[in-house]
Order: C-alpha cells, then structure tokens, then sequence
C-alpha cells in the first residue's frame, strides 16, 4: 500500500522500520527514578537526542528519501531547515550517494551550517528567518528540478517518525501515555498512528510551548490556523502553521496537547544534564516540563526526548541560570568601609562558612557616598539556599549589610 | 568456584553478569563518526554515564554486596568515597535492604551528599580528604562491626567491573581495542580478565590522568607504589596508592598505559556534549582523550565512558573555555576616545560583521592617559576562528587598535 494516500497507516510505519533499520539506532528507554518519584508515575525516557545526527527527524527524512524513484532521486534534494530537518536530509543524501542543497537563513549558526556542510551538503543561506529560506528553496525546487523534502507534512516521513512508537512498545508493551512535542505535527503523527495501532488505549499527549501552540490553537479553532508569530526558546518547534495533512492526524488521534513556557524548559535541560547525563534542545524536553501537569499516578509514562543540538553557548547560559535557581552560586553585594583590611575580612568569613568565592568586582566608585563606603560585589559557590541563608546570616551577625543581587 | 581466591576468573564475571542484570542496565555502544573520521578508526562509546547511578562503580559494588553472607549484611555496610563508589554502595544497599554508612570528606559537595542519601544511605562527614575519610570509615568499621566495600582492591568488586567487557564483545564481537580508565584499576582489572578470556588477542590499553600515573609508574616500579599526589581534574581516578590485587591484573592482562593531560580532558567533555550529547565526567574521557595518542588505524576501538558524574558548576566552565578555544566566544579591549558616540560606533561595526555583543565592560579608569582614551572590553559570540579574525580586520581597517584578552 503507498502511502501517497490521504492517510497513514500502520503498515506505512512498519514498512518505514525496515527501510530505515541500517542507518537509524534503536534508542532504548531511560528508567528515571528521580521524574518517576517527583511525579508518581513511573517516567521513561525515549532519547531521541542520542539518535545519528542528534535528533529524530533522520527517521523521517530518511524514509522519504528511500522511498523516491530513481528520477527524483536524480533531480537531486532540497530542504529548508535551520536545525534537525537539515541534518537529517544531508545525512540521508550523503548515505544514498544522492546530490543535496539546504537551504538556511542566513542568521543559521555556523557550527550548524558546517554539521550541514560535513554530511556533503550543498549549504544555501538565504533570507533571515525560517519562511524566507522556505521560499528560497521553492524557487530552487523549480529552478533546478530538485525533490523537496518538506519537514512534516508529508506522509512519509511521518511514517519514519512513526517508527519511534514502534520501539516505544517494543521495550515497554504496557506503556499507558507517551508524550510528544509538537511543531508541525509530523513527530506526534506517527507516533499516533502506530501507537494507536498497537493499543488503542494509549493515550498520546501533545506538548507546544506557550509561545508557539499552533496546534492547540489549530484544533479549537476545527482547522490549521496561522499564528501571528512562533516564539520560544523551543527554537525546533516554532512553527506558524502546522500541517494540513498533521492536522487532520492530529485531529483524530491525539488525546490532549498540554503547553509550557520557558522557564520550565530551562529547568528541564539541567534536570537531564545533572541526573541523567544527557544534553536536550529546548523542543526536546517539552515532554519532560509536561510531566508536572499530568493528572494522574502509577502510570507508565514515556516522555520522547526529540533532539539533542542545543547551541553550547545556550546552553552554558541555561546551566549558569539553573546554578542560580538552585542556591548553587549566590551573587551579592556588600557595603565596606573604603579602608584597608575590609576585604580581607569579608574573605575570612566567607572561608568559615563554606562559601567559595568565584567572582569579586571591587569597584570603589559604585557606591560612594558620604561615609566613604565602597560596594564590593561577590559571587560564592553554595550548596543550596540553606548554605545561602547561613551566609547571609553570618554576614549579618558580622555587621554586614547585604543586597541579594541574584 | 569462589572469587575469594588469590585471582579473578572469567567465570566470575559471568556469575557477576547474572548477579547485577536486574539492576544494572546494558549500556549500548554509540558509534561515534566524528571521532572515527578524526582519527581513521572505528570508534565507539560505552556509555557508563548512562549507568543507574551515572556510573560503572553499581556494577562492582553490587556484585560484592550481593554475594555477601547473611550475616555479613546484617552487620551492615560501611564504604568511604566522595564519588561514584559512595553512590554505587548506597544504591545497592537501598535495593537490597541493607543499613548503609558512607564517609565522606567534609569537602564533598552537597549535591553529592545529597545524592548519596537519597538512596537512603547515612553519610557521615569525616577528614578533608579521601584517606582522612578512608581512614574514619575503618575505625567505624571496628567499632560497629559494619562489613567494609572497598572501591576497587576486591575480586567481587572487580567481576562486577568485568561485566562491562562481556556487554563489549556481545554487542561488537569483533573488537579490536578497549580503552579504560584506570584509578586504583578495579575497572580495567575487570575488563581486562573478561575480554581477553573471550580473545586474546584484543588489547586492552589502560588511560591514566599525568597528574596521577599510580599504576603506570607502579608497573616501572615493578609493584605497587604509592604516589607523593594526585592531583589531575580527573578526581574519580586520583588514587595515590593502587590496590595490589588490581596491579598484579593489570601487569599481567594489560597490554599499554597512556597518559593523558588535564586539557585534553577539558576538550574530550566539550566534545561528547557537542557531538553526542551525552555529558562525562573527566574521569570518563579519559579514554577519549587517549584516541589521538593510537597508532593504528581501521580498528574498533571502545572507548568505556566510565561516569558522568561531574559538577555542572565545573561542568559550565569547561563548556565556557571550550567556546573560546573554539572561536565561538572572543574578548577583547579596545581603546576608544571618551567622546560621545564612540560606543555607537564600535556597536555598529560589529552588528555589521555579525558578531553579537553578549558582554561588555565600559571601564572610564582602567586605561585613562593623556589622550584621555578609556579602554571597552568586549565579549562577542562568533563562528569560529575566520570570523574572529574577519572582527579583527574590519575593527583595524576603521582604526581601532584592539588587544585580544581571550
């Protein structure tokens, strides 16, 4: 059965399973104790980020471009993507010998456009956000012949993201929820579709970020809608209009789609670094921030993490923040006296109570006033806001006045 | 056949195999094409970081503790370490039931403490450094009558290690090379008995940190010697002093030690974030840092991750440097005239070479002179080398002499 009909089927995933079986890794689920306790349920993992090219978007592209005849597979590949879409259509053209142009704004990072470059990609950047690489690559796709590869709404390459719902239930048959991130809805499709196959009593949540729930928007409304922007730090996921063909999959089989803002994105990345040693992209872990607003206990709940290609500077950023929340480093300021052995004082303290100093800006004209007070800013390592306290209150009983400044 | 004899056999680690698989998960390998293009072998991950409890250290300390006599665990367990054992003890002692004390140095970060006590265990805080708590564990030892699990010295401890081989050789028959960690060589001795139980001729080559070499120069040595430090950013693996079951393995069974610097550490971790998004500790790249130092060629080489247990505060720096040794952050002073304006100018010019400004420092006193220049640090996020260099030249070509700070 061809899969150029209107819908999908289960036998569209599982013939994409085998297509795709050589190139494509089984990621084997995470048990984690540490979701499952905060939550009561029992939370899994599905490591996408640990997939070839970081991301799951391989699966579909990959299937896709299996499937083409020989005469598309001449004419060459276009795709526009500034993330996981275009790693994966480069991979899949660079494994079947077949010629590959991307098509990129050109606000792209470059260790981006190089991971695009190194998988022999002919790298186009064009027009600065996402739509207007979108149209470039359509008016290369009639220029030059090319067979575009679209992101999501295209039944193939739903039926590769599909494959994902396959292993899901392989290594965990009694699974009761999955959860799953949208952008266009191409992921969650296939997940739908086959989980739903398998059993029907699977309950497939969808997870948008509050900036950009186009899907959620799309189904209240009873038709794809176009949001007037995408914005948030799920940068994979920042679609404005979800698929026509995702919509009505979407429409039919999906339970519920849950939303999520920024902050608990953050808090996500780090509670994945720090207890399970993987790295997530923001879009990525929109399953896991999910998890606090489920309604429900002892569930076996499997939350897909779809990609792994954060920008390290992003994510440095992300850490430094969640060191902050987290009582891990503390930054204040402190008024002196502008005479000599002040600072000496301070740093005794400080040593006493356990707190290791990591930055210090000693400016003497920040706070000058009329008793010759100088504002010394410090930044100590802690072990929590109780260690935070202590500080504080031994610099207190010091006779320190303190500005908590974050 | 019991393991309390003088030497550590392959059927040992079989029966430990047995022991652990209902806790200890199958780690897969991850073939990693970045490092095999970079270094023209075939190379994999064993990603050990990806163990329950972040860590390889479960899988001996299990093992141990589970062919332990009723009595001995009524008597209950007692271990010193500040890291991955402390967790690896705790754990198993919380799955089986079994009252737990773990000293720690007094210097141990809370995170780590708390991480230990969350598996129930009873952490009592003793010594600023590992032998003071080594030292404190014994005496409690003594005088509670506790059962005592040593790190690494220890066959069962050890067969549990080996386990990691058989995991190896199941998924990649045709192994060629293993790269191990060595600290006190509990790991290696393990894997080492294992692998070449199944075929001697794989290698199996130990990696040491330079700062602590205990084994290699015990090896020269001819036994075990104990060094005057050791001191590398690999905590897990400065052991001063080898254990001398594990040398008398190890100088048997293993077959080269590398040594590696803390550098090539710091760089190894940047890349298995950037590449695999999987997060190490230095410890555990140890053998990816050992990679470049192989002369061969289109071999399968596996590189044992062994945990991935590191501070994020730690874990942040080593991402920030990385971004500077990479060119993808840059600072820099330059000397602007204190006129108004200059800093819209400097602003514009770097807007139009596209490098974005994340930090600046105006400082109107650092660099003041009779021509009344002010100097402005500047800290931009760029594409790498080329375009630092492109930031360079166009800030020169209007005039501005700039000095780079890193």
């Amino acid at each position: 059965m061809s899969v150029n009909d209107a819908t999908l089927t289960f036998d569209d995933v599982l013939a994409a399973k085998e297509r795709i079986a050589s190139t494509c890794i089984h990621t084997n689920l995470i048990y984690s104790h540490e979701l499952s306790n905060e939550y009561n349920n029992k939370v899994y993992l599905k490591p996408e980020n640990l997939q070839v090219t970081g991301a799951f978007k391989l699966r579909g592209a990959l299937n896709k471009i299996k499937k083409l005849s020989d005469e598309e597979k001449q004419r060459g590949l276009i795709a526009a993507s500034a993330g996981n879409h275009a790693q994966g259509v480069a991979y899949s053209g660079h494994a079947l010998g077949i010629p590959t142009t991307i098509v990129m704004p050109k606000t792209t990072p470059l260790i981006k456009v190089q991971a695009t470059k190194n998988w022999g990609a002919n790298v186009v950047l064009a027009g600065y956000v996402f739509d207007e690489a979108n149209d470039e690559a359509k008016r290369l796709e009639q220029e030059h012949g090319y067979t575009f590869i679209h992101p999501f709404d295209d039944l193939d390459v739903m039926a590769g993201q599909g494959t994902i719902a396959l292993e899901i239930l392989e290594d965990l048959p009694n699974t009761d929820i999955i959860l799953v991130p949208i952008g266009g809805g191409g992921l969650i499709s296939g997940v739908a579709v086959a989980a739903k196959a398998i059993n029907p009593n699977i309950k497939i949540i969808g997870v948008e970020a509050n900036g950009a729930m186009g899907m959620k928007e799309s189904i209240i409304a009873g038709h794809p809608i176009t949001l007037a922007s995408a914005d948030s730090i799920a940068d994979g996921a920042n679609v404005k209009t979800v698929g026509s063909k995702t919509y009505g999959i979407v429409e039919k089989y999906v339970d519920e789609i849950i939303t999520i803002n920024d902050e608990d994105l953050a808090e996500a990345i780090f509670l994945l670094v720090e207890k399970h040693k993987i790295v997530a992209e923001a879009t990525g872990v929109l399953p896991i921030a999910a998890l606090k607003k489920l309604n429900v206990t002892g569930k076996n709940v499997v939350s897909v993490i779809s990609g792994g290609n954060i920008d390290i500077l992003t994510m440095s950023s992300l850490l430094d923040r969640g060191l902050y929340s987290r009582g891990r480093l503390f930054c204040f300021s402190v008024k002196l006296k502008d005479t000599p052995g002040q600072l000496v004082k301070i740093a005794e303290i400080l040593a006493e109570v356990g707190a290791n100093v990591v930055k210090l800006d000693h400016n003497q004209f920040k706070a000058l006033d009329r008793l010759r007070h100088v504002a010394l800013e410090i930044t100590v390592e802690t072990n929590g806001p109780e260690h935070i306290q202590q500080v504080e209150q031994v610099l207190e009983a010091h006779g320190y006045a303190i500005e908590v400044i974050y």
